[in-house]
Protein backbone atom coordinates (compact mmCIF):
# COMPACT_ATOMS: atom_id res chain seq x y z
CA UNK A 1 0.00 0.00 0.00
CA UNK A 2 1.52 3.73 -1.00
CA UNK A 3 2.29 5.91 1.91
CA UNK A 4 3.63 8.82 0.05
CA UNK A 5 3.46 10.08 -3.73
CA UNK A 6 5.80 8.74 -6.10
CA UNK A 7 6.07 11.48 -8.34
CA UNK A 8 6.11 14.23 -5.39
CA UNK A 9 6.93 12.67 -2.29
CA UNK A 10 4.22 13.85 -0.39
CA UNK A 11 2.28 11.57 2.37
CA UNK A 12 -1.16 13.43 1.25
CA UNK A 13 -2.52 10.23 -0.31
CA UNK A 14 -6.08 9.62 -0.28
CA UNK A 15 -8.31 6.85 -1.51
CA UNK A 16 -11.35 8.99 -3.62
CA UNK A 17 -13.34 8.66 -6.95
CA UNK A 18 -11.85 11.27 -9.59
CA UNK A 19 -13.89 13.26 -11.25
CA UNK A 20 -15.05 11.33 -14.76
CA UNK A 21 -13.94 8.08 -12.88
CA UNK A 22 -16.52 5.36 -10.75
CA UNK A 23 -14.00 3.53 -8.73
CA UNK A 24 -12.10 4.63 -5.86
CA UNK A 25 -8.31 5.47 -6.69
CA UNK A 26 -5.24 6.63 -4.35
CA UNK A 27 -5.09 10.15 -5.21
CA UNK A 28 -2.06 12.21 -4.55
CA UNK A 29 -4.03 15.63 -2.81
CA UNK A 30 -0.65 17.70 -3.09
CA UNK A 31 0.26 16.95 -6.94
CA UNK A 32 -2.94 15.29 -8.05
CA UNK A 33 -1.57 12.17 -9.40
CA UNK A 34 -3.99 9.69 -10.22
CA UNK A 35 -2.10 6.33 -9.26
CA UNK A 36 -3.46 3.44 -10.55
CA UNK A 37 -3.28 -0.16 -9.47
CA UNK A 38 -3.91 -3.13 -12.15
CA UNK A 39 -3.61 -7.07 -11.75
CA UNK A 40 -0.70 -8.85 -12.35
CA UNK A 41 0.04 -11.44 -15.04
CA UNK A 42 1.38 -15.08 -14.03
CA UNK A 43 2.72 -17.04 -16.71
CA UNK A 44 3.44 -20.54 -16.99
CA UNK A 45 3.47 -23.43 -19.43
CA UNK A 46 2.73 -27.02 -18.60
CA UNK A 47 5.67 -28.97 -20.23
CA UNK A 48 4.69 -32.27 -21.69
CA UNK A 49 6.80 -35.00 -22.63
CA UNK A 50 5.43 -38.40 -24.10
CA UNK A 51 2.78 -38.91 -21.59
CA UNK A 52 3.84 -36.86 -18.27
CA UNK A 53 4.22 -33.36 -17.48
CA UNK A 54 7.44 -30.90 -15.57
CA UNK A 55 6.14 -30.28 -12.17
CA UNK A 56 8.63 -27.79 -9.96
CA UNK A 57 8.87 -28.29 -6.11
CA UNK A 58 9.02 -25.01 -4.89
CA UNK A 59 12.06 -23.69 -3.29
CA UNK A 60 10.32 -20.14 -2.47
CA UNK A 61 7.41 -19.07 -0.01
CA UNK A 62 4.43 -18.94 -0.73
CA UNK A 63 3.76 -22.78 -0.97
CA UNK A 64 7.43 -24.28 -0.43
CA UNK A 65 7.86 -27.73 -1.02
CA UNK A 66 4.82 -28.49 -2.97
CA UNK A 67 4.63 -28.52 -6.89
CA UNK A 68 3.59 -26.28 -9.35
CA UNK A 69 3.48 -25.85 -13.07
CA UNK A 70 6.22 -23.51 -13.83
CA UNK A 71 5.38 -20.45 -13.83
CA UNK A 72 5.64 -16.98 -12.24
CA UNK A 73 5.16 -13.12 -12.75
CA UNK A 74 4.93 -11.55 -16.11
CA UNK A 75 8.29 -8.85 -16.79
CA UNK A 76 7.59 -5.53 -18.21
CA UNK A 77 8.79 -5.65 -21.68
CA UNK A 78 8.23 -9.30 -22.36
CA UNK A 79 5.62 -11.17 -24.18
CA UNK A 80 3.27 -13.51 -22.50
CA UNK A 81 4.99 -16.34 -24.55
CA UNK A 82 8.29 -15.09 -23.74
CA UNK A 83 7.92 -14.69 -20.02
CA UNK A 84 5.85 -18.08 -19.30
CA UNK A 85 8.83 -20.06 -21.34
CA UNK A 86 11.48 -18.28 -19.20
CA UNK A 87 9.72 -19.16 -16.43
CA UNK A 88 10.21 -22.58 -17.22
CA UNK A 89 13.83 -22.28 -17.63
CA UNK A 90 14.10 -20.35 -14.37
CA UNK A 91 12.42 -22.90 -12.69
CA UNK A 92 12.96 -25.94 -14.25
CA UNK A 93 16.23 -25.78 -16.77
CA UNK A 94 14.13 -27.05 -19.44
CA UNK A 95 13.51 -25.49 -22.99
CA UNK A 96 9.58 -25.84 -24.76
CA UNK A 97 8.31 -25.79 -28.03
CA UNK A 98 4.49 -23.91 -27.19
CA UNK A 99 1.40 -25.77 -28.56
CA UNK A 100 -1.22 -23.33 -27.79
CA UNK A 101 -2.95 -21.40 -24.94
CA UNK A 102 -4.06 -23.77 -22.38
CA UNK A 103 -5.91 -21.35 -19.15
CA UNK A 104 -6.67 -17.79 -18.51
CA UNK A 105 -7.68 -18.48 -14.72
CA UNK A 106 -8.15 -15.15 -12.86
CA UNK A 107 -7.97 -15.08 -8.68
CA UNK A 108 -10.09 -11.37 -8.11
CA UNK A 109 -9.27 -10.99 -5.03
CA UNK A 110 -5.67 -11.07 -4.98
CA UNK A 111 -5.78 -9.43 -8.32
CA UNK A 112 -4.06 -12.28 -10.62
CA UNK A 113 -4.61 -13.57 -13.99
CA UNK A 114 -2.83 -16.54 -14.62
CA UNK A 115 -2.34 -17.63 -18.67
CA UNK A 116 -0.83 -21.11 -19.18
CA UNK A 117 -0.27 -22.67 -22.01
CA UNK A 118 1.00 -26.38 -23.19
CA UNK A 119 4.58 -26.68 -24.53
CA UNK A 120 6.15 -29.62 -25.84
CA UNK A 121 9.31 -30.43 -23.08
CA UNK A 122 12.25 -30.30 -25.68
CA UNK A 123 13.95 -33.39 -26.15
CA UNK A 124 12.61 -34.50 -22.60
CA UNK A 125 15.58 -32.34 -20.97
CA UNK A 126 15.13 -30.24 -17.69
CA UNK A 127 17.40 -29.68 -14.32
CA UNK A 128 16.36 -28.17 -11.26
CA UNK A 129 16.26 -24.15 -11.35
CA UNK A 130 17.12 -21.86 -8.37
CA UNK A 131 13.22 -21.43 -7.24
CA UNK A 132 12.84 -25.32 -7.57
CA UNK A 133 13.77 -27.61 -4.70
CA UNK A 134 13.22 -30.49 -7.40
CA UNK A 135 11.77 -31.17 -10.75
CA UNK A 136 10.24 -34.34 -11.80
CA UNK A 137 7.98 -35.54 -15.15
CA UNK A 138 4.58 -37.49 -13.53
CA UNK A 139 2.36 -39.37 -15.40
CA UNK A 140 -1.51 -38.73 -14.30
CA UNK A 141 -1.85 -41.42 -11.68
CA UNK A 142 1.61 -39.96 -10.23
CA UNK A 143 0.49 -36.18 -9.89
CA UNK A 144 0.80 -35.58 -6.40
CA UNK A 145 -2.42 -34.21 -6.15
CA UNK A 146 -2.79 -33.80 -2.60
CA UNK A 147 0.62 -31.04 -3.03
CA UNK A 148 0.04 -28.56 -5.36
CA UNK A 149 0.38 -25.26 -4.82
CA UNK A 150 -1.72 -23.35 -6.42
CA UNK A 151 -5.42 -23.87 -7.92
CA UNK A 152 -4.64 -22.30 -10.94
CA UNK A 153 -1.87 -25.52 -11.68
CA UNK A 154 -4.60 -27.97 -10.47
CA UNK A 155 -7.39 -26.34 -13.07
CA UNK A 156 -4.78 -26.46 -15.55
CA UNK A 157 -3.63 -30.40 -14.86
CA UNK A 158 -7.15 -31.69 -14.60
CA UNK A 159 -8.19 -29.76 -17.81
CA UNK A 160 -5.38 -31.04 -19.68
CA UNK A 161 -5.80 -34.72 -18.93
CA UNK A 162 -9.33 -34.15 -19.27
CA UNK A 163 -8.79 -33.15 -22.82
CA UNK A 164 -6.01 -35.22 -23.53
CA UNK A 165 -8.75 -38.34 -23.13
CA UNK A 166 -11.37 -36.48 -25.04
CA UNK A 167 -8.56 -35.84 -28.05
CA UNK A 168 -9.30 -31.95 -27.41
CA UNK A 169 -7.05 -29.02 -27.62
CA UNK A 170 -8.99 -26.00 -26.40
CA UNK A 171 -8.49 -22.93 -23.93
CA UNK A 172 -10.13 -22.71 -20.52
CA UNK A 173 -11.28 -19.96 -18.77
CA UNK A 174 -11.41 -20.33 -15.05
CA UNK A 175 -11.53 -18.49 -11.86
CA UNK A 176 -10.38 -18.95 -7.94
CA UNK A 177 -11.00 -21.14 -6.27
CA UNK A 178 -12.44 -23.34 -9.51
CA UNK A 179 -9.95 -26.11 -9.79
CA UNK A 180 -11.61 -28.57 -12.67
CA UNK B 1 8.69 6.65 -13.81
CA UNK B 2 8.72 6.69 -9.84
CA UNK B 3 11.14 9.54 -8.34
CA UNK B 4 10.55 9.31 -4.50
CA UNK B 5 9.59 6.00 -2.83
CA UNK B 6 5.95 5.16 -2.30
CA UNK B 7 7.10 3.06 1.27
CA UNK B 8 9.08 6.33 2.99
CA UNK B 9 8.95 9.27 0.96
CA UNK B 10 12.84 9.01 0.03
CA UNK B 11 14.33 10.20 -3.53
CA UNK B 12 17.44 7.96 -3.52
CA UNK B 13 15.55 5.68 -5.79
CA UNK B 14 18.32 3.36 -8.38
CA UNK B 15 17.94 1.29 -10.95
CA UNK B 16 20.39 -1.75 -10.06
CA UNK B 17 19.82 -5.71 -9.76
CA UNK B 18 18.80 -6.76 -6.52
CA UNK B 19 20.91 -9.51 -5.06
CA UNK B 20 19.43 -12.75 -6.03
CA UNK B 21 17.59 -11.67 -9.25
CA UNK B 22 18.82 -10.81 -12.92
CA UNK B 23 16.83 -7.88 -14.30
CA UNK B 24 17.20 -4.04 -12.88
CA UNK B 25 14.78 -3.18 -10.37
CA UNK B 26 13.70 0.81 -8.81
CA UNK B 27 15.24 -0.01 -5.62
CA UNK B 28 14.78 2.36 -2.70
CA UNK B 29 18.19 3.04 -1.03
CA UNK B 30 16.70 4.32 2.13
CA UNK B 31 14.28 1.82 3.01
CA UNK B 32 15.50 -0.90 0.61
CA UNK B 33 12.09 -1.82 -0.95
CA UNK B 34 12.32 -3.43 -4.62
CA UNK B 35 9.68 -1.75 -6.68
CA UNK B 36 8.20 -4.24 -8.87
CA UNK B 37 6.68 -3.02 -12.25
CA UNK B 38 4.51 -5.40 -14.50
CA UNK B 39 2.44 -5.63 -17.55
CA UNK B 40 -1.14 -4.54 -17.39
CA UNK B 41 -4.10 -6.34 -18.86
CA UNK B 42 -6.51 -4.94 -21.17
CA UNK B 43 -9.55 -7.06 -21.77
CA UNK B 44 -12.00 -7.15 -24.34
CA UNK B 45 -14.73 -8.61 -26.12
CA UNK B 46 -15.73 -8.79 -29.69
CA UNK B 47 -19.89 -8.50 -29.34
CA UNK B 48 -21.08 -10.30 -32.10
CA UNK B 49 -24.87 -10.23 -33.74
CA UNK B 50 -26.09 -12.69 -36.47
CA UNK B 51 -23.19 -11.59 -39.13
CA UNK B 52 -22.25 -8.68 -37.94
CA UNK B 53 -19.75 -7.31 -34.40
CA UNK B 54 -19.88 -4.45 -33.02
CA UNK B 55 -17.35 -1.98 -32.73
CA UNK B 56 -16.97 1.78 -30.84
CA UNK B 57 -15.55 4.77 -32.08
CA UNK B 58 -13.29 6.42 -29.65
CA UNK B 59 -14.03 9.59 -27.88
CA UNK B 60 -10.56 9.41 -25.66
CA UNK B 61 -6.89 9.50 -26.44
CA UNK B 62 -5.73 7.86 -27.80
CA UNK B 63 -6.65 7.24 -31.24
CA UNK B 64 -9.67 9.41 -30.74
CA UNK B 65 -12.63 9.12 -33.57
CA UNK B 66 -10.75 5.49 -34.46
CA UNK B 67 -12.74 2.26 -34.53
CA UNK B 68 -11.89 -0.16 -31.51
CA UNK B 69 -12.92 -3.74 -30.41
CA UNK B 70 -14.61 -2.35 -26.97
CA UNK B 71 -11.89 -3.22 -24.46
CA UNK B 72 -9.73 -1.37 -21.87
CA UNK B 73 -7.70 -1.64 -18.54
CA UNK B 74 -8.65 -4.71 -16.12
CA UNK B 75 -9.18 -3.35 -12.55
CA UNK B 76 -8.02 -4.81 -9.66
CA UNK B 77 -10.49 -7.06 -7.67
CA UNK B 78 -11.94 -8.06 -11.19
CA UNK B 79 -11.43 -11.32 -13.51
CA UNK B 80 -10.61 -10.65 -16.75
CA UNK B 81 -14.49 -11.93 -17.60
CA UNK B 82 -15.92 -9.54 -15.43
CA UNK B 83 -13.50 -6.81 -17.02
CA UNK B 84 -14.36 -7.69 -20.51
CA UNK B 85 -17.80 -7.37 -19.77
CA UNK B 86 -17.56 -4.08 -17.81
CA UNK B 87 -15.83 -2.70 -21.13
CA UNK B 88 -18.52 -3.46 -23.11
CA UNK B 89 -21.00 -1.83 -21.00
CA UNK B 90 -19.40 1.04 -20.28
CA UNK B 91 -18.02 2.04 -23.84
CA UNK B 92 -21.27 -0.02 -25.97
CA UNK B 93 -24.35 0.07 -23.10
CA UNK B 94 -24.58 -3.46 -24.31
CA UNK B 95 -24.89 -6.96 -22.23
CA UNK B 96 -22.57 -10.39 -23.71
CA UNK B 97 -22.56 -13.55 -22.82
CA UNK B 98 -19.09 -15.04 -23.45
CA UNK B 99 -18.19 -17.40 -25.81
CA UNK B 100 -14.58 -17.90 -24.97
CA UNK B 101 -11.17 -16.87 -25.55
CA UNK B 102 -10.52 -15.37 -28.81
CA UNK B 103 -7.05 -13.81 -28.15
CA UNK B 104 -4.44 -12.74 -26.06
CA UNK B 105 -1.72 -10.96 -28.22
CA UNK B 106 1.64 -9.14 -26.53
CA UNK B 107 2.37 -5.48 -27.20
CA UNK B 108 6.01 -6.35 -25.21
CA UNK B 109 7.13 -2.78 -25.77
CA UNK B 110 4.67 -0.96 -23.65
CA UNK B 111 3.85 -3.32 -21.06
CA UNK B 112 0.43 -4.64 -22.73
CA UNK B 113 -1.42 -7.67 -23.16
CA UNK B 114 -4.80 -7.70 -24.82
CA UNK B 115 -7.29 -10.44 -24.14
CA UNK B 116 -10.00 -10.60 -26.07
CA UNK B 117 -13.00 -12.63 -25.95
CA UNK B 118 -15.89 -13.58 -28.35
CA UNK B 119 -19.43 -12.74 -26.75
CA UNK B 120 -23.25 -12.50 -28.16
CA UNK B 121 -24.46 -9.38 -28.18
CA UNK B 122 -27.37 -9.92 -26.13
CA UNK B 123 -30.77 -8.85 -28.10
CA UNK B 124 -28.77 -7.04 -30.41
CA UNK B 125 -28.68 -4.26 -28.20
CA UNK B 126 -26.42 -0.90 -27.67
CA UNK B 127 -26.29 2.82 -27.02
CA UNK B 128 -23.72 4.79 -26.99
CA UNK B 129 -21.00 4.98 -23.43
CA UNK B 130 -19.20 7.97 -22.27
CA UNK B 131 -16.15 6.96 -23.94
CA UNK B 132 -17.50 6.45 -27.12
CA UNK B 133 -18.63 9.02 -29.80
CA UNK B 134 -20.59 6.30 -31.90
CA UNK B 135 -20.94 2.00 -31.57
CA UNK B 136 -22.31 -0.15 -34.53
CA UNK B 137 -22.40 -2.69 -36.11
CA UNK B 138 -20.77 -4.24 -38.79
CA UNK B 139 -20.25 -7.21 -41.08
CA UNK B 140 -16.68 -8.08 -42.84
CA UNK B 141 -17.37 -6.31 -45.82
CA UNK B 142 -18.79 -2.97 -43.92
CA UNK B 143 -15.18 -3.09 -41.15
CA UNK B 144 -13.59 0.23 -41.20
CA UNK B 145 -10.03 -1.73 -42.05
CA UNK B 146 -8.13 1.98 -42.65
CA UNK B 147 -9.56 3.77 -39.28
CA UNK B 148 -9.23 0.60 -36.55
CA UNK B 149 -7.62 2.37 -33.63
CA UNK B 150 -5.21 -0.40 -32.60
CA UNK B 151 -3.10 -3.47 -34.29
CA UNK B 152 -5.00 -5.73 -31.55
CA UNK B 153 -8.42 -4.63 -32.43
CA UNK B 154 -7.18 -5.36 -36.41
CA UNK B 155 -5.56 -8.80 -35.13
CA UNK B 156 -8.98 -9.91 -33.47
CA UNK B 157 -11.51 -9.10 -36.14
CA UNK B 158 -9.46 -10.85 -39.25
CA UNK B 159 -8.86 -13.52 -36.86
CA UNK B 160 -12.76 -13.69 -35.95
CA UNK B 161 -13.11 -13.31 -39.74
CA UNK B 162 -11.37 -16.03 -41.22
CA UNK B 163 -12.54 -18.45 -38.08
CA UNK B 164 -15.64 -18.11 -39.35
CA UNK B 165 -15.30 -18.62 -42.60
CA UNK B 166 -13.52 -22.11 -41.87
CA UNK B 167 -16.26 -23.19 -38.87
CA UNK B 168 -13.06 -22.90 -36.11
CA UNK B 169 -13.44 -21.52 -32.37
CA UNK B 170 -10.09 -21.06 -31.01
CA UNK B 171 -7.29 -18.59 -29.33
CA UNK B 172 -5.30 -17.20 -30.94
CA UNK B 173 -1.69 -15.49 -30.06
CA UNK B 174 -0.37 -12.28 -31.31
CA UNK B 175 2.19 -10.01 -30.62
CA UNK B 176 2.51 -6.66 -32.31
CA UNK B 177 3.26 -5.29 -35.04
CA UNK B 178 1.36 -8.86 -36.10
CA UNK B 179 -2.46 -8.19 -37.65
CA UNK B 180 -3.56 -11.02 -39.20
Amino acid sequence: MMKYCDQCGSDKIEKIVPSGDNKPRLVCKSCETIHYRNPKIVAGVLPIYGDKVLLCKRSIEPCVGMWNVPSGYLENKESVEEGAAREVWEEALGKVELIGTHSVYSIARISQVYIHFLGNLVDGKFGVGEESLDCQLFSEEEIPWDNIAFTSSTFTLKRYFADRKAGLQQTHLGNYPEVE
